[in-house]
């Protein structure tokens, strides 16, 4: 059995999936990561629905890295689902961004984000950044299991 | 005019207290910092009550590190009134405890919390994960002005 999936990247932008996996990779965080590129599929995901309703449902990410501008569900709705049903609400979800825009932010603190991370311009510090969050939040941040 | 408060730390154990002020300035903290040792007194800053209330309301801190274990309103009761309330449910909260209870993770992540954090026994760990906490929440995590 494949181990369970820790981290769920919900990002449609394949250039920064590309960049998220390499610095995961760089900063030697190996924990299993499942990827996927809109709104209803990290839906289907959490609530093993569609092509994950062999998933196991207690086992959920420790971590969710989440798009707001997202194709079909956008990340505003889908945060607004998880911190609104109790069974989820205990998922650190941190929204990564390329909007500055106050608005989202606003939206995204007051439906219950855990953290708003803005994505760096530069690839540099893109990589760095979210070498940074993965480890706050797989090494420092406790969750109940 | 002194500057506006950018971190309240909410601990009732002084030891803790010199030590997190220690691991921020070997971090190069230097953000404003405001120190209260019970939950009521916290609740007071934040509401600009009690000794707090020249205050101005519109200046809240970017960052509350919250104890749990706390007398008079204990940590859990001001995290509830926190992020029930709409005008302080911005505000980024991480409990930093040394409680590993899983009903205590479990209620902080019910009631919103943004991070739980377990208090590292060993000094110097205390002193590292303090700072790395401090540079993700004042400097990775952003919020609306």
């Amino acid at each position: 059995m494949d181990s369970p999936i820790e981290i769920l990247l919900v990002e449609d932008n394949l250039n920064d999936v590309e960049l998220t996996l390499h610095a995961f990779k760089k900063n030697h965080i190996k924990n299993p990561i499942e990827v996927v590129h809109d709104g209803a599929e990290a839906l289907d995901f959490i609530f093993c629905r569609g092509r994950y309703v062999d998933r196991d449902p207690s086992a959920q990410p420790r971590l969710i890295l989440l798009d707001l501008k997202l194709p079909k569900v956008d990340g505003l709705e889908v945060l607004k689902v998880l911190k609104s049903t109790e069974e989820t609400r205990q998922i650190p979800v941190v929204v990564l961004t390329s909007s500055r825009e106050e608005i989202d932010m606003h939206k995204s603190y007051q439906l219950g984000v855990n953290s708003y991370i803005v994505k760096p311009v530069d690839l540099e510090q893109f990589v760095q950044a979210t070498g940074q969050l993965g480890l706050y939040w797989l090494i420092m941040n406790q969750t109940a299991s």
